[in-house]
């Protein structure tokens, strides 16, 4: 019975209607948006979105039952068990924004997909390399944020008055937006802040560029850009070869 | 008779007149839109645009005459096709919107140039290496979309009123343009709307860092960085001659 | 007694401890910055404080003893010394200012962490081949800037009245931010500015942008991508006992 | 006589006065363009710029005397010789702009210091390879120019009433900034101008790309990022040895 099932739910056929529910349910998703739809169109959507999630859930229940506790050790799987618990949440607080999250079901179609699992993976691999220099970075951000909150926090309450408002407005300055009518605003009142502000961008924006330096090559290794590397192992072993026939 | 249009239609002096045709034609486009000029020089001008339309679609129809049915397998005669059958649009709506997609013709200097159209063959083939990263970026971009619009519609209508709306003003913020001043409207009803937005700047800006670095990676793989494979050819043929030696 | 200095100095529960002082001392400076502070929470956060600097001074002063005059040949070690030096600067002037200049010890954090020294070290090392570039950006920058005071100084103070402001005016155009606005107020008065400030804009982000390059081949040179050092080595070292079987 | 002036002005000595009068004489250009300098100081630094611009005019008969029409060949004369020339333009019209022209003489440093001379001439040898995306794009860049010119110029002519207009603003539109605002005006009458220009802000970005890219694979092709070559080439040789041994 359970082997049946196993078979059943990694066949392709499965895989594939799973995929044109997440895709068709996307779409109302889409639809749903469209101003002035009748009551009945609407009922029908929320019809056709509740027999989505059913159906989701049925899978997930499937899964759990088939691969047991291994379930959990699949991040795929966990993943998709997170983004459709996240719609089970029960409907308290803001409507509007419950029926937003609803929208991270079209998520699953990166788990569904066997591509955007592969180019997901080659990013979370191209992650821990980037490690220091984002340790680096978290490091400069806060130090600027305190002082920044300490010395202009009392002035300019909008741009630095507690430590998250600050985290904002240099994230923006990082960001280059408006950049200078800010800092501008700042040196009215401390001339130096000029200065201040630019170490801080030109630093800001080193460290981000080795971020992003860093991404690449990473990248690039894994795509292996050099294509000798036979070439040169069948060299290597012929030589041996003419090694031993000289013997 | 057929094949004696073809070799005309293949030489370069006839290139080369077209060529000139489209460039003149450019200029005087580019003239039109003086102001001040008087009527008799307009008419001149139209006078002019008129005989190069004919020359382009007698071009076109001895083209269709020498390939036949071959004429439409050929992407370039099929690009040319497609521009010069956008100009001949019966003159009904807007009058300024069609005398504007005249100047499309400019474009077909892309198909009369050779080098040109190396440059952007190139490009559409380091298109299919961005197709996974793109299907991955539209999937996000489409989650934030329906969410936003669902999310802050309400209260936003300038900024998420609309799925489109929406879109609109995603891609700004991907963009970074006047992004502080739109998320911090939005975090003046919704707090955490500013963790929202920075999240969806951070990771499309990530994928679009690495859509950038698929197609940096196509073009190098295109234009052979690597010198060695010569040197290493003839590694291989000294070898194997050794090897015939020693049998 | 100066080994045995010299040997709890370099023991790694001795600098995790100072690390942990470091990442305490950085929480409770972020603590500071929130409003409505009790008096007694603030005293207790601001004796911290104090004992921190404490602890910080006795670890140099306790590398000055073992370390003697090499002290000042350890760069990280000057590093160190220079930060806690600023915090004791008399509290004379801004003092929001001074508060704020404490902060600075959590950079003893890229000292502390080795992950993080080698980053800034790869940093530092990368600067010198991009040398040559930042000479020639400054040359231009310096040129445009006394040009623009020379030329716009008069008429648009805001912008350009003296070489600092000209200077802040030329980085804010490079970094593209609000630079439209700026050169259409000039273009208002002098028509042929436009021209001046785009041809600016182009030198100043190409060279930028050879400074970017700049720093990626070294970095890149330093990660060392090319994966094939070992295998040469190997085939050079077969061939090497093939020719001598040879003689 | 001739060869003693040669010997004089291919002197190290000779080109580093030069270099320090250069130097000396950006210095005081800065200087002058601060406010409120005394008459006496002003008089001086006008006397002194002219010292300089005589040693200059000096330093350039020299080498036309030494070189003959041969200084007309190389670039860096020549460069010299436009720089020096611009500065004896007769005192009309506006005088500030002329002040301005001076500074240009500081960029004599790029072909003073050899370090200056080499980055720049890497520079050019990089642009040609741009050639083809070039001028792809300066066909793209016009064509929307005069379409945009023709559809928006009647009822928007601060963006495109002329075509100079319309290329400023699709410049701007290309830098990403104020897009969205310029943009969200025309949509208020042409609701498609937005897919309109977010096709244009996808193509000019785009083209753009690649013309970073084929920079930065021109100078890292000059870079020579390899350094197997000569390995290969040793290994080729050895290999040739063997095989004369075996015969």
């Amino acid at each position: 019975m359970k082997s049946q099932v196993l078979k059943w739910v990694e066949s392709s056929i499965f895989r594939n209607f799973i995929m044109s529910i997440i895709l068709l349910n996307a779409a109302t998703l889409g639809v749903e948006t469209v101003h002035g739809l009748s009551d009945t169109t609407m009922g029908l959507l929320h019809l056709f979105d509740k027999i989505c999630l059913a159906i989701f859930i049925v899978e997930i229940l499937m899964k759990l039952y088939v691969y047991g506790l291994t379930f959990f050790k699949k991040p795929w799987c966990v993943f998709d068990f997170l983004i459709v618990g996240v719609t089970l949440i029960p409907n308290t607080g803001n409507l509007s924004v419950l029926r937003g999250l609803r929208v991270l079901r079209v998520l699953r179609l990166i788990s569904a997909i066997p591509q955007l699992r592969i180019v997901v993976n080659a990013f979370l691999d191209s992650l821990p390399g980037v490690g220091a220099v984002a340790m680096l970075f978290s490091v400069i951000f806060y130090v600027f944020s305190v002082m920044s909150t300490q010395i202009f926090g009392a002035e300019f309450p909008a741009y630095f008055g507690s430590l998250t408002t600050s985290m904002f407005t240099l994230f923006q300055l990082m960001t280059l937006e408006n950049w200078a009518s800010i800092v501008k605003d700042v040196m009215a009142v401390y001339s130096w802040a000029g200065a201040f502000f630019i170490v801080y961008i030109l630093i800001a924006t080193f460290v981000l560029l080795n971020m992003v330096i860093a991404v690449v090559v990473k990248v690039m290794e894994g795509q292996e850009l050099d294509p000798h590397t036979e070439t040169l192992n069948e060299i290597s072993k012929r030589l041996e070869k003419i090694e031993k026939k000289l013997k």
